[in-house]
C-alpha cells in the first residue's frame, strides 16, 4: 500500500472525488473549517460544462471553460489536490484506493458525476459521440471539420449526403444548443469557407423520443423551442427512438431510416459509482441512495453530492432531483456547512432545492428561460443566458476571453477556433511511462 | 489515379506545398494574378511558430496561434483550399502524388518548411521532445505539468530531481525564450499553485554547442542574454554539446551528467523535401538547391521557398539565408510578384533579402532587439517583442485574446492555460476510418 505523499495532520480529512461543480462547491465551503480537504480528480481542471457545445462548434477555445483545480483554491490553505483515478472505496478501513495509492479518510465523498448513458446498445455506444468530457468536444470539433474537408473531394451526391447528415439524439437543454449552433454553422461559416460545397446536401436533424423538446421546462417554451429549431432550418423529430446505429444507417423508431457518419448522443446521462459502495443502495441508473444529509444509505461517513446522488426528499421530484449544475452546487455547498455544523457539535439541516430556473439558447439571439415564474423567449433570453453563463464562469481570464469571443462572433458572423488539432505523423516522441500510466499521456 | 475534386480551370494552376509563412504570402500574393491557386496542408490551419513556446508553458492556448487557412482566404477568389499529405512529385508528369488523390499542376512551389532536427541521433530522437508543431507543444505542456503533479507524490529527494530538471538544448531563440519562460513560471505560478513543491529542488538549464547564445544576433545582445538568464535563474551552459539522453540521463560533452526527464530540444531543423525532386540537388540538411528566382535547381516549374529553399546569392550569407519567418514570407511575396511577371509577359526579379532585424525575450519584462542599425534590450525590447508578435499574428480574434493573456499575466502574474488535456479513458468512441487514415482522428 503506496501512500500519496499528503500530508499528516490532527484535522479530520474530508477527501472530495470529483472536481465538477459539486466536488468545487464543497471545497469552498470547507474553507474556514477545522478539517483537510483533499480533492482528487483524473483531470487537473474544473469543467465548464454547460458550454462544452460551443468547443464543439468552434465557438470557444476548449482552455477558455477549463480551469485549473489548482488555481481555484490557491488561496486555502487547508486544501490539497491530487491528480488520480479512484479505483474503489474500502469502507470497513476508511480508505480510498486509487492509481497513485491508498488515502485515508475520515469523511469521503462521492461527487463523480454523470457520463454519456447508451441505455445499453453497444452497437450505438460504438458509432455515436457522446458529450460530456473536453476531448469529447475537440473530437467532435476535429471530426465535423473533417466530414466537410472530406466532402469536398468528392464528386456523387451520394458519397457526399452521409457526411453531411448530422444527427443530435436528445432533446434537452445540450442536443437543442447543439442543433442550434450547427444550424449557425451552416448559415454564416460554411459558405464562406467552403464555397464549393454542396450545402443544400447538409441536414441537421434533432431527434427526441419524448413528445417535447426542453422537457424539463414549460410547454409553452417548448413549443418557442421547437418552432425557433425549425425556424433555422433543424429538422425536429419529437416522439421517435432510435432503435440502431451502425455509423453509416441511422433506424428509427418510425421505420425511417436516415444515412449519417455524425450521432451525436445527448439522449442521457448515468450515475459513475465507486465500487465498494453499499450494493444495495446503487440503482441500475448508476445514481447512489442518498438521505436528505447525502449520506450514502448503509453507510455512516460516505457522502454523494450532484448528478451520482439519489435523493427522494421532495414531492415536486419524486424520482431524485435533475441531474444538473444547480443540484450539485447547492448540494455541495450544504454539505460543506452541514460537515462543519457537525464538527462544532451543531445539528445538521437537511437539503432544499432552491430551482433558480432554466434557459438553453437556440442559435444566434434565440434563446429560451424561465425563472422566478418569469418566462423569457428571443434576444432579451438569449442576452440573459449569456450574462448568467459568463457570471458562473470561474476565473476572470476565462469570463474574458469568452466574453471576446461572443463579441466578435456576434458583429462578424465568424467562428474563430475552427482548427483540427491531431497528432502528427512525424517527430511527436514516445514520452516516458508515468505514474499515470493508464491514461496515454498525449491528449 | 483519383482526382481529388478541384475545379478546372483555362487558367494556370499553382499548386502550393504547405500553409507556413512561405506558403501564405504566395499565396496572398496571387490574389489577382490570372491563376488558379491550390494550397495543400496536412493541418487546416496556420501556425504562428513565434508563440509556440507560449503555448508549451502555459501561457497562451493553443487555439490562439492558429488560424484557419480557408477564413485566410475566404475572399480570395481564385483560392482553393485542400487538406491532405503529399506523397511525392512526379515532374515528368507534372503531377503531385498525394494521400487525397493526383494533383495536376503548372507550377509547383514547394513551402514545406523544416523539422527538428536531431542529426541523426536515435536514442535522442526518441526521448527529447522537438517543438515545431501544435501538437508538440500541447504535449510539452501535458507534460511537463504532469511532471509537477507526480512530484507531488514522491517522498524522495532523488526520485524528485529528474523530474524537476529541465534542460533546454540550442540557445537560438525557442530555447532562450522557453528556458526564461520555465524561469517565470518557476518564481510566479508553481509556489502558489505548488505549495507543498520542493522548488528548490528545480533547475532550468540552456546547453548550447556553440560559444554563445542567440549567434545570429550581436554580441553585445548574447551577453546581455546571457546575463539575463542567469539572473533570473537558468544555468547557462555555453560550448557544450549533448552527446546522448536515455530519457534518465543527459550526457554532456564536458563530462557531466545531468537527471532529467525533460529535455526540450530546439537545437536544429532541417528541411522537409518531398520524394520526387532532382536528387543531386538535395543537401543533407533536407534543404533543396534553388536558383535567385527560388526555382529549385534541374527543374523548369517547381518552386522552393522559405526554410526548405537554399539560396545562396547574397554575400552576407555565405551558407543560404537562415531558416526564419521573414525570409520565408519575403521569398514568398516576390515568387508570386514574379509568377505573375512572367505570365504577363514581364522579367522576373532576382530574390533580395531585407532583414527587419531579430529579437527574443528572456521571461517577463526582458528582451534584446535589434533592427535597422538600434540595438534594444530589457523593457522597451519586451514591449516592442509584444507588439511586433501581436501585429504579425493573423486574424483579429486571435490577436485580442493573445493581447487578453498578456495583459492578464502582467497583472495578475498568473497563467491561465496550465490544463492537461488527455485522452479519457471513458467513452470516447472509436471514429470511423476516413480518407485521412494515416492520422487518427483524434488530436
Amino acid at each position: 500500500m503506496i501512500q500519496p505523499n499528503i500530508p499528516d495532520t490532527d484535522r479530520p480529512r474530508v477527501v472530495i472525488v470529483g472536481g465538477g461543480f459539486a466536488g468545487i462547491n464543497i471545497a469552498k465551503s470547507l474553507k474556514n473549517a477545522p478539517v483537510q480537504v483533499v480533492l482528487l480528480d483524473r483531470n487537473n481542471y474544473h469543467l465548464f460544462q454547460p458550454l462544452l457545445y460551443q468547443v464543439a462548434t468552434a465557438g470557444l477555445e476548449p482552455d477558455s471553460i477549463a480551469f485549473p483545480l489548482r488555481g481555484i483554491f490557491k488561496r486555502q490553505k487547508n486544501f490539497h489536490f491530487r491528480m488520480g483515478e479512484v479505483k474503489s472505496v474500502n469502507a470497513a478501513d476508511n480508505v480510498l484506493v486509487t492509481n497513485i495509492g491508498d488515502i485515508r479518510y475520515n469523511y469521503l465523498v462521492i461527487a463523480t458525476g454523470s457520463n454519456t448513458n447508451f441505455f445499453g446498445n453497444k452497437l450505438i455506444e460504438e458509432n455515436a459521440i457522446g458529450m460530456k468530457s473536453l476531448i469529447e468536444a475537440v473530437q467532435i470539433r476535429n471530426y465535423v471539420l473533417k466530414q466537410f474537408e472530406e466532402s469536398l473531394l468528392l464528386s456523387s451526391e451520394k458519397e457526399i449526403r452521409p457526411k453531411l447528415n448530422f444527427v443530435m439524439v436528445g432533446g434537452g437543454p445540450t442536443g437543442v444548443e447543439l442543433a442550434g449552433a450547427f444550424a449557425e454553422l451552416r448559415k454564416y461559416i460554411l459558405p464562406k469557407d467552403y464555397p464549393e460545397l454542396p450545402l443544400h446536401l447538409m441536414n441537421i436533424y434533432l431527434i427526441e423520443a419524448g413528445p417535447r423538446v426542453l422537457a424539463g421546462m414549460t410547454e409553452a417554451s417548448s413549443k418557442k423551442t421547437f418552432a425557433s429549431l425549425e425556424h433555422i432550418g433543424v429538422k425536429v423529430m419529437t416522439n421517435v427512438a432510435v432503435k440502431d446505429y451502425d455509423g453509416h444507417n441511422l433506424l428509427l423508431s418510425n421505420g425511417e431510416t436516415i444515412e449519417t457518419q455524425s450521432l451525436l448522443w445527448s439522449a442521457g446521462v448515468k450515475g459513475m459509482p465507486i465500487a465498494g459502495l453499499p450494493e444495495a443502495e446503487v440503482l441500475p441508473n448508476g445514481r447512489v441512495n442518498v438521505d436528505e444529509f447525502n449520506l450514502v444509505k448503509g453507510s455512516k461517513n460516505i457522502y454523494a453530492i450532484g448528478d451520482i446522488a439519489m435523493m427522494v426528499n421532495d414531492d415536486r421530484f419524486p424520482k431524485g432531483y435533475p441531474m444538473v449544475a444547480q443540484v450539485a452546487m447547492q448540494q455541495g455547498k450544504q454539505l460543506g456547512k452541514n460537515i462543519t455544523a457537525s464538527l462544532r457539535g451543531r445539528a445538521m439541516k437537511p437539503f432544499r432545492y432552491a430551482d433558480l430556473g432554466s434557459m438553453a439558447t437556440i442559435g444566434r439571439n434565440r434563446a429560451v428561460a424561465e425563472f422566478a415564474g418569469i418566462r423569457l423567449s428571443g434576444y432579451l433570453a438569449w442576452v440573459a443566458w449569456m450574462v448568467v453563463h459568463l457570471l458562473n464562469l470561474l476565473g476572470f481570464r476565462n469570463k474574458l476571453v469568452v466574453f471576446i469571443n461572443w463579441f466578435y462572433r456576434y458583429f462578424t458572423y465568424d467562428r474563430g477556433t475552427r482548427i483540427i488539432i491531431k497528432r502528427g505523423a512525424a517527430n511527436i516522441v514516445k514520452l516516458r511511462q508515468s505514474v499515470y500510466q493508464t491514461d496515454p499521456l498525449l491528449p
